[in-house]
């Protein structure tokens, strides 16, 4: 407990070695992280979470360097989670997008962290909604949530963060693989990047007429306060369009706190009843599989003629007093 | 119970609207289907189970559309799981290929099914292991689960099946972005389609070297019997390399029914307690958050000062007995 106030106090005072410390404990589920985020707790809100998502080769980490540099220019500081992909073969982060931008951490203003995906499910939005409590609470102003993929996983990080920018890029990862994946419907922000590329102008044509048959996210807020996504065109490698990006993203900002559509503090307590549920499954997990046995009781049970929900029930039975499901 | 038995009866017969109807049961987590599941288990475990991923645009349905015109002109019959995002927006299936497909359905010898991404992570590959278990008790010859993106919840879809083949294309999904996203160690074939078009030849190069530097996917199994995935050449459009694909799904399947891993049953029954797991998983946050009322209780407890942590410790503490974790 001595080790944690004091990890507490540095991470207040400033201290690198803190934040990244409190983040691992947060990736690794360790059993200190639970009192260190109450302690921290009280100075977790402040920070503005940006979530970047798309297919993979639209330039999203191209463009999250970008939205660094135009942050900084503005003097603000902005902290980077990069969701790695837990590849065994790539042994996480390996891009040379993100080694130039670690190159940046000379910078006190930005601070860069990769995580590395995780094999349950809720445990990647658990983990990366958490590390940014750390950091929200060590100060930054800015918090941007980067992913790899586009998958289910993917949509539950972007659930946990204030404004969701989906990357796009003429070509393969076009509009209609945009749908298709059902990546507009999460969209705060749209960003078309490498618009320098042939084809930017009839995709960013294609997501507008898109964007006007949406229907709203949530149907009760269907009407006036309802806003459709702004599409902007970037090119990350060109450093073209990153203030038209902020700035659109500042303005998802402003009519959220104007609460035209939602309360902000009752959209952040939703996200907040989310992540109660991803510990609750994360802790149960652990309890039914690490500690008490129900594996052996599992491969025990597992014949032929016993179907997995028959094993199910048992357990369930047995860890919660929960009597059979019968037709 | 008699319903239900008919039901089972029906399915026998090759009767369709049974088969559709209990697919339907196990999507939409119908309280009859552990009942059915449990009068068909002893007809599972005949049909072998392929797996078709790869990033948006590569090109799956129409490669799958390619593969079920190869099985059936080897006059085996094949059915068809087409995993599409549960997106408001497209309201499901809606592309081109997926018509075309189901147009192919006037042939006794293909069912074409497709089923909504669910909400819940393990959800997704919950139903589709099941629909898997009702066509292979229906009698299919094969059955092809078919995925939208590369994600979290995708890879576990994949983790359910026998032969996993990854398709990639030309382009922005090359092959640096697949080791990226993971692709490269679940595959146990590796697809690059559109194969006509420009960097083809260099894609198949690349991916063969990154192939060469792989590590085995259980490293309890390095050595003589770990089989590199081949990589196959395909151009859906075009009807080529599709029996190539054939011959190597098939080549995967004796490779594992040879036993020069792991054994099959053992693989199998594997997937089968990942199964239970699934299941158990649905079924808790079914008795926490649909009946017992602690929705509620996060509500009352989510109080600035106190964390998700807290109240998921609240709550474990309630439902398991479990006293809570303290540092």
């Amino acid at each position: 407990m001595q080790d944690l106030l004091e990890i507490v106090e540095r991470l207040f005072a400033g201290d690198r070695g803190a934040l990244a410390r409190l983040i691992s404990w947060a990736e690794n589920r360790d059993s200190r992280f639970p009192a260190a985020l109450g302690q921290i707790y009280p100075r977790v809100g402040r920070a503005w979470r940006i979530g970047i998502t798309g297919p993979p080769g639209a330039g999203k980490s191209s463009l999250t360097n970008g939205l660094v540099q135009a942050v900084r220019a503005r003097d603000e500081t902005i902290a980077v989670l990069a969701i790695d992909p837990s590849s065994p073969f790539t042994g996480g982060a390996l891009l040379g997008d993100r080694i130039r931008m670690e190159e940046r951490t000379q910078d006190k203003g930005v601070y860069i962290r990769s995580m590395a995906q995780r094999e349950s499910h809720g445990g990647l939005a658990r983990a990366s909604s958490d590390a940014c409590d750390v950091m929200d609470a060590f100060g930054f102003d800015r918090i941007v949530v980067e992913t790899v993929g586009v998958g289910q996983a993917e949509y539950d990080v972007m659930g946990a963060v204030d404004t969701v920018v989906v990357v796009l890029c003429p070509g393969a990862g076009d509009g209609i693989q945009a749908m298709k994946a059902g990546l507009l419907e999460v969209a705060d922000v749209l960003c078309v990047n490498k618009s320098d590329l042939d084809g930017a102008d009839r995709l960013i044509l294609d997501l507008e007429d898109a964007l006007r048959l949406r229907r709203p996210r949530d149907p009760a807020a269907a009407g006036a306060g309802a806003m459709t996504p702004p599409v902007v065109a970037t090119s990350a490698h060109e450093a073209e369009g990153l203030d038209d990006l902020l700035e659109a993203i500042d303005s998802h900002r402003r009519h959220l706190e104007r609460g035209e559509v939602e309360d902000l503090e009752k959209i952040r307590r939703g996200k907040r009843i989310a992540q109660v549920r991803r510990v609750v499954g994360e802790r149960l997990e652990e309890e039914l599989w690490s500690s008490s046995g129900h594996t052996a009781t599992v491969d025990s049970l597992l014949e032929k003629s016993i179907t997995p929900y028959d094993v199910a029930e048992e357990i369930l039975g047995s860890v919660l007093g929960v009597s059979p499901k019968t037709p």
